[in-house]
């Protein structure tokens, strides 16, 4: 920004994004954040869209059903947040098991497949997650 | 920054942010980075404030114990680098026990109730620590 | 970047950095991308310079020879997008067994005693890997 942008009168703004589809949070904070050009989308599992008075549900409890539901649920705050997976420079997987590798790459080519811009670059380690829960993914894009 | 900023006359700085209260990192990486409008806060852990001629010492064995020390050092490198929670885009959060995380939702809360602008984004993933800790928590901030 | 750089007419690139001696990716993704002035290092591990029609292969099986070419590997793309590790605000370590805690720093720290600049924040965190492979690192830059 520019310097003028830096004074009192104009800072940037610190923006919450929360997509209508999406659970509440189980804590205070944001599944995305706007500041400036930058985005960050909190770690996104495999739920559902909400359903007033039910817990948060999986896709399913498969790898593919789940990680299928986390790319929609990251796409949907990129989007509310005017941006896209095109802006995405960074996007942390987490696994639970190593042996998801292959099937993971897989469902990750074909759903970026259509992508224009250079591809986000990626780190993927195998972390413990909630029981039932397969896969995490979080983002961080740059937008402009 | 503008593009003024951006000539061989005047790069963005880059500094390392030291609080006193903090001990010594354990390799040559610092608690904290400011470069331009961003600040990256190293993964911290629920050390006391640093003692000469003692080793780091947990603030106590417990998940709420550790988890305060942890905001409380997090806080310190933020505010020693012109900086809040306020401008934080990104908490990254390592717990070693998913039994854990309703109480740490709990204290996670607690901590943030008075937040005044948008909570920030954050991951919670569960891997190991060094014998002892239960939590580490790392933080990007967007100044201005 | 001023506010006239954020007109359609000028918009930020997003550059695929891609060095010659690294293996394909495994997916979709690239080993670095730059936009604006952040520059984002996939994670990297101890993967041999690429050889036409042999499988990615570590440099050897102990912490020291996978960590110096995990650095090599970091600092290749780095080096590819016009930065350096002088730039690098946080990078993120992801190793199998605290037991190599030690060791890590030490390699760490001979590897950056020559840094000018401030060093950069750093979370290392125990996560498990696909086998064989003890260590992980992913980078972020700020250039400018």
């Amino acid at each position: 920004m520019s310097d003028n942008s830096r004074t009192h009168e104009s800072p940037l703004q610190k923006t919450a994004i929360t997509p209508a589809t999406h659970t509440t949070p189980p804590a205070r904070f944001s599944h995305g954040v706007r500041k400036g050009n930058l985005l960050q989308v909190a770690g996104q599992v495999g739920f559902l869209p909400a359903v007033d008075g039910q817990a948060p549900t999986p896709a399913g409890p498969t790898l593919r059903e789940q990680t299928l539901q986390t790319f929609a649920n990251v796409k949907a705050i990129l989007e509310e947040g005017g941006s896209s997976w095109e802006d995405v420079i960074m996007t942390r997987v987490y696994l639970t098991d190593t042996a998801h590798f292959a099937e993971f790459n897989e469902i990750y080519n074909e759903y970026f497949a259509g992508l224009k811009e250079a591809p986000s670059a990626r780190t993927t380690v195998y972390v413990g997650l909630p029981a039932g829960l397969l896969i995490e993914i979080d983002a961080l894009a740059v937008l402009g």
